[in-house]
């Protein structure tokens, strides 16, 4: 059995102890975090949480906690076997280079708070400068998902910024959508099948060759009186940004 | 049997003729349009394709071209007895108001050539102001959907602008995710998980509630190296303005 302890105690850190929890070749050690209250979580999957600066090693050290606290972080951890990896989209590698051995577990998802995921179909993109390292989160890899692909840093963080587009804008786009239902007396519900099918034929088709609508046709009668409806300033740069890109694109390619 | 003339050979207008030729209540009379060929596209459906001069009554007349060529093209229609209806989702009712009997059918959908829709659940938002036309409309609309709803025009118009949000908006930030993939060696596939689930959460949870990401968290750093690595302007804009949006909305709500 491979020995994971994970720092962190959020969102991701929760999804992954509990995809770990249901493999038999590893097994979770502890978890560690500053917050009593969040480390409770985690009950039910080890009975080890603790506080970072009094972990004990294990053979992989998972680094879950918000990219901008990983530098601080790493320094108080009071061990340095074992592999350690973070598994943010956006932070290089080499800012584990403190540890001999080092790599990254960027699991490509978005994870809400009490959400379940299905993690065997979750990519996992790894990556690590040593041939042994690169085993170790293969196999942990495989033993999470059926998606495991070696991706660099740079290549890791376009993805990431993809994912971006794919998921927070596109969600965002839904929530406007809400918002303009909900002010106008209509069920969102009405937008479900649409949503639904966005989505299927997007990843059915390239998603350029299914664009519609106004933007597209340049059909400028509904795209103005689209902007007179809108009272929000920001939804209303949304629609001109998104309308202007979508009518250059396709009448001529950015 | 309740016959039906479409006028206008897009795509809308062939999706809806596949939809009437399945039922055992409505019969495709005519489909007049003014190219041959596509009308040869409608040869399966019904045998009489002609142009519009020609055309003679049905019981109702769907009348499925571009928002701005309704106004013209009904001037050319050469009978005005029967239902007439349009099929837009921005234009008003009332433009139809040189007929005696008039209406609205609108279905919610994006329609894309050559890509299969399952109609029945494709929501149909009809409007006319007499009660006969309505049950008419009525009748159509769940000879071809399990879901009919009667909408105003106002609502109708709103109702397509937040269509324009959940369709078209997303759909192109699914393309500027798939053009950076490609940009960088990466295969669009490893987003396939995530477009899915993005969807399916947006359709479980109310959109506003599982918002993720940079922008949402204000994580300053991510958003400043996401914009440097977009090397397209228009990218570059909706990057920023959306991401200013998402921030706004959850730091402070629209």
């Amino acid at each position: 059995m491979i020995s994971i302890n994970i720092i962190g105690t959020g969102n991701v850190a929760w999804h992954i102890a509990a995809a770990i929890q249901t493999t038999s070749t590893h097994r979770l050690q502890a978890v560690a975090g500053r917050s009593e209250n969040a480390r409770n979580d985690f009950n039910s999957f080890t009975t080890h949480t603790t506080s970072v600066t009094v972990l004990t090693p294990a053979d992989i050290t998972m680094i879950i906690v918000s990219d901008d606290a990983i530098k601080d972080l790493i320094k108080s951890i009071p061990y340095k076997t074992g592999l350690f990896v973070h598994t943010s989209g956006s932070v290089p590698r080499s800012v584990l280079d403190i540890f001999e051995n080092n790599g990254v577990f960027y699991p490509l998802q978005s994870f809400s708070k009490g959400v379940p995921v299905n993690f065997s179909k979750i990519p996992i993109c790894i990556e690590s400068k040593k041939k042994d390292n690169l085993e170790l989160l293969t196999d942990l890899g495989f033993a999470l998902s059926e998606k495991v692909t070696q991706i660099s840093s740079e290549q890791r963080q376009k993805l990431h910024l993809a994912a971006v587009f794919v998921n927070n804008f596109s969600n965002h786009c839904f929530t406007i959508a809400q918002d303009i239902c909900e002010e106008n007396d209509l069920s969102f519900d009405l937008l479900r099948t649409l949503l639904e099918t966005t989505a299927i034929k997007a990843l059915t088709n390239r998603p350029d060759t299914i664009q519609t609508g106004p933007a597209k046709r340049n059909d400028q009668a509904t795209l103005a009186t689209h902007k007179s409806f809108l009272t929000h300033v920001k939804q209303q740069e949304i629609y001109t940004i998104l309308s202007e890109a979508i009518t250059s694109y396709y009448g001529n390619k950015l």
